[in-house]
């Protein structure tokens, strides 16, 4: 068996990607690898699913997941046509995947429609200056819940 | 039948943080709210479902899209126990919902163990400068399905 390269599993990607265009969802694919294998793969699925968060990173990150039933994925490669939203970066991050391989940039998504470069422009603004109106409340009272986990002698960190 | 506030439904989401904790997940919880309505509720199940993106935002987002059929919910507005980390604010953002109320900030959030804060440091990064490494590679091949996109007449924007 030949050694798959970096280019060879982004052109599964984008393969992915096009998948995506023909059943009815958005142009994006991803595949995760790790130790040389492709773990799970994803193809954009937001409208045909009804689900916004079903991006290509975010499906292929919860079928590895299930797959290998386990909600870390340390040591594996992300690879993905477009740089991922912010969506999926904090969810690749919160994966534990270690790199991220892409084609498109936010700004290639951006100019066919996606909302990617603005997403980044909100995430990274200070709350008061964010165009999704946010309201802090009730404070002390939801620390409950924090202080209820530090109690919790066999919680499991993530 | 009484008209709820916003105390009344962040107390709610208060109550699915705590069943968070009870029930394996970390200590959030998120309610969706239309028209005066709860419409979905989302308790923290990574741990509990190996799946690194089951927080209570996403857990109540795609159970909302689900029982609505559709995959925006225009009008909606969040209650989440904790201001919600980059996956989730760009969850958010995707699913179209109006307004965010939160509690527990993201410093509270990382004081008690969790990357909420780092997550939006490496989000607000330039790439190069990202602690998580990146690549970008075949740009001018990743274009193609945002081509078939274009052509697409019958596509759905989301």
């Amino acid at each position: 068996m030949s050694i798959m390269t970096d280019e060879d599993f982004m052109r599964r990607a984008i393969d992915l990607s096009l998948l995506g265009v023909e059943s009815g969802g958005g142009p994006f694919g991803a595949v995760i690898v790790r130790a040389g294998s492709v773990v799970a793969e994803g193809s954009n699925r937001v409208v045909p699913t009804a689900d916004p968060t079903a991006h290509a990173e975010i499906v292929a990150i919860r079928q590895a997941c299930a797959q290998l039933d386990t909600h870390t994925l340390e040591g594996a490669t992300i690879y993905t046509s477009c740089e991922p939203c912010p969506m999926c970066l904090g969810a690749i991050w919160w994966a534990r995947i270690g790199r991220i391989v892409y084609g498109n940039s936010r700004e290639d998504a951006s100019s066919i429609g996606f909302d990617d470069a603005a997403i980044y422009e909100e995430v990274a603004a200070p709350i008061e200056r964010r165009r999704l109106p946010m309201r802090q409340m009730l404070a002390d009272e939801t620390k409950k819940a924090f202080d209820a986990w530090l109690l919790k002698a066999d919680r499991i960190p993530y």
